[in-house]
């Protein structure tokens, strides 16, 4: 049986060793927490204004400033910064607290298109950063899909299938 | 709604802030590699060989050596040292890796006892630094305990109620 981590690989092309490249150099102290606050602000304000209604529902929910704040400390204490996110909500437990969203394939598809679009318009991020956070975002995204079914797992639906639409590698 | 933290904060008794004083100095710098095989290795000959058979059984299905080094890496990652654990194996995501077990309220505490024993056993580590690491587990501990509550939501079933047997602050 494939592990959480192989299926993450697969279906997003990205192998894990690219994936945590983010760990080879200290991307908080290269760009500065400004940095980091205004990708998560340009990438949600991509997400609320999304003409896809049935992404942008998905945050309906939750205020867009408190998503960018759980965003950005969570990359910030993720990419070598003060551990932000863990001081006032603990536990990144990522697959945990996707539980409540439906992360598919065609949801971690949008974010990433939102997410490639905001790290291209926040200028102070240099190539190199970028392709390491778009490959940590990349695998990262396919691991939530991964976990996404688990859930479904449980309720005693089958797995999604993703070999038929599997994504193009970074 | 109470969140995963704050029910963790309520059932384990260890706040927020003493949970992440771990944070505060670097554990990894201060105790080095091989005390956390060590914490690790004691641990886990503790779980294999219980006398409870409900609490030995819900790591039948792991090497003990596994279990080990999985435990390990993730400590010694998370208190400051090398990302060993996600080189190896990606995102901690302790809600959704621990999944698959049955972690109530009573494999908490079994969980802690243990644990609380290794620290004991491992004269390498300093009290306050064991303060900090068990603040740290038994937080934890019961954030997992809340996430485990997840599951039995999405199957319909009630959650477990905590409050009649609710442990004593560390």
């Amino acid at each position: 049986m494939q592990t959480l981590q192989q299926k993450a690989s697969e279906w997003s092309g990205v192998d894990q060793q690219d994936a945590f490249a983010i760990d080879e150099i200290n991307l908080f102290d290269k760009l500065g927490l400004q940095t980091f606050i205004d990708l998560s602000t340009d990438f949600y304000t991509r997400v609320y204004d999304d003409e896809e209604e049935w992404f942008r529902s998905i945050f309906a929910n939750s205020k867009k400033e408190d998503a960018i704040q759980n965003q950005y400390e969570f990359f910030v204490q993720r990419m070598g910064g003060p551990p932000l996110y863990s001081q006032r909500k603990g536990h990144p437990a990522l697959i945990g607290r996707h539980r409540p969203f439906p992360v598919t394939h065609e949801a971690a598809e949008r974010w990433l298109l939102h997410m490639q679009q905001a790290l291209d318009n926040t200028t102070d991020i240099d190539q190199d950063s970028k392709t390491r956070m778009l490959n940590f975002f990349r695998h990262t995204a396919y691991f939530l899909v991964a976990g996404n079914d688990l859930k479904n797992q449980s309720q005693g639906a089958p797995p999604c299938k993703h070999g038929a639409n599997k994504p193009a590698a970074v």
